[in-house]
């Protein structure tokens, strides 16, 4: 396919077939994308971050490993990073973290509102949404446990292609949230890949 | 009332009202306890690791700190804490994670399976336990991101008091896996108290 793009603040929903590689990009720069994914034969599987962090045995998330079901099944494995920095700790934003983060700032429905809309015609229900997986998101963690929310590192063209290890529905975002972005809002660009054929 | 033991590699499930204080105690030190909590009006709310890092701004929560439910409200407020070292990372242990880390042993249904059997009562099915708060599990992380399963710091009779923000069906377990407890299977006791009398 040719990229596609997902305008700034807004989030799309697709289906990828087991072998995929969804390939997401930054094309400016210090933009986040929230990745969603669910089972496509039944939504009431999808990505873990806690399943994850077990696994992987790490929070620092890149080429090589993987995404983890709450059912302990891989998702999505990370076959290329030019980032390899994301978040997997943070929820989507959401008109409630507008209102305690931004009081002073427009309601925004967020990720959380764009994805609950893009993922509804797959059945997926709001309360389904769990921790997405932040492509280009920057939250350091102290020594003592305080996180922060900083600007990508990522420059414009940077990427992350990730392998569909089931056939998937995926919600896919460009972030709506101030301090996520460095306090611009740009687009998010994609494709998907066919599997590379068997040597 | 009195105080109730939750026998090792099991778990329970029951209701506390918004106000009472719900008190975790590991009896012998060094026992980690699986904690949930759902809102007894809908167990489509739940808590959710993602939403309480977002608004707590750390991932070290002790004493002051709440725990938000995926659709943003506090559920639960940390109000005595003798220990303040636990976990939020991590996903219940289950068959599939003792398949995983300790293939030489028995499988165990874990606190998952405990969870799980002591929740259905309430409606709440398997696919709808998130990553659990994970009283006395002390999960380090290191500055690149990798994590580690380490022993409890938690001695005989340490506890945490946690003060009901709704009314609440809670989950609670002596948690089953191996490296979280020090190598043995505790038991865990708790009680709830009622609210304190207004001045």
């Amino acid at each position: 396919m040719t990229v596609a793009e997902i305008l700034p603040r807004s989030g799309v929903g697709f289906q990828i077939q087991q072998g995929q590689v969804l390939r997401v990009i930054d094309p400016e720069g210090a933009q986040v994308s929230d990745l969603l994914a669910y089972n496509a034969a039944d939504v009431r599987e999808v990505i873990s971050n806690g399943r994850t962090f077990d696994y992987e045995e790490t929070i620092a998330l890149t080429t090589g490993n993987r995404i983890w079901s709450n059912r302990s099944n891989p998702m999505l494995t990370i076959v290329e990073d030019t980032v390899g920095r994301h978040d997997f700790l943070l929820t989507p934003c959401s008109e409630a973290t507008f209102r305690h983060f931004y009081p002073e700032q427009p309601v925004h429905r967020g990720c959380f509102g764009n994805l609950a809309v893009a993922l509804a015609p797959y059945g997926v229900e709001p309360d389904m949404i769990p921790c997405a997986f932040n492509l280009f998101m920057n939250v350091p963690i102290a020594s003592n446990g305080r996180l922060r929310v900083d600007s990508p590192v990522s420059g414009p063209g940077d990427y992350i292609c990730l392998r569909a290890e089931m056939d998937l529905i995926i919600g896919l975002t460009a972030c709506s949230a101030y301090a996520s972005n460095g306090g611009s809002f740009k687009p998010i660009h994609y494709d998907v890949a066919e599997a590379p054929m068997p040597a």
